[in-house]
């Protein structure tokens, strides 16, 4: 795997784009019982890293400190999902408006995402194995 | 990236592991106008394909032959997520209760998934770039 990178430059491909997750972002979210409420982050990337993966670090962390916030859980393919989930609707309105978080939202529209779709959604029941 | 594997045979690299998902899991889900359910599927895989591959791309396509179905996203690294996207309650009952979906969900249990958390959700709302 640590060849593809040079061979990739050598015959001019698309640069490989997979990145591990940081550590925070590998289990899954132990929330409390439900109702809470979850905004599901489903993206589509442009080549390159470009600052992406030191603000995501940073966001998740940033998060991670905000009032009512509950877990979050990542995975990327072509698509990249990323779940975080909250106390309210006001915890996330609350992260929203963070003027870090607002600069990264203009930096995903800017140069980072080709495109992506954020939902709201309220957690009525859950169940684990 | 078409180039990569025949590049491996050349160079007698390791093998590209690359997998890419089914084309049905390619895309940001075009759900309609909320409010619609989403069912967050997070899991922890165990070592091994031992059937799963296939029945993945099985359960993909019996899902989107139900009725209410209106997509799904999935990605994976350390976890997977798989988010599916339905009109109702009602139509996620019905998807659960699928013979062929049980036994799937019973040799999830036995030996693809270390853990998992299911989250039954009513999208709010939802906006996109």
């Amino acid at each position: 795997m640590d060849v593809a990178p040079s061979l990739a430059f050598v015959f001019n491909l698309p640069k490989f784009e997979y990145q591990p997750c940081k550590t925070t972002l590998l289990m899954i979210s132990q929330t409390p019982q439900a109702p809470y409420y979850a905004v599901i982050f489903t993206s589509i990337r442009t080549a390159g890293d470009d600052g992406y993966g030191d603000m995501a670090a940073e966001m998740g962390k940033l998060a991670a400190g905000q009032e009512g916030y509950l877990g979050v859980e990542s995975a990327r393919n072509e698509i990249g999902i990323t779940v975080s989930y909250w106390t309210s609707l006001e915890a996330i309105k609350n992260w929203k408006a963070v003027s870090r978080h607002r600069l990264a939202q203009q930096y995903g529209q800017q140069k980072w995402y080709q495109s992506y779709k954020v939902r709201i959604c309220l957690v009525e029941r859950d169940y684990e194995f």
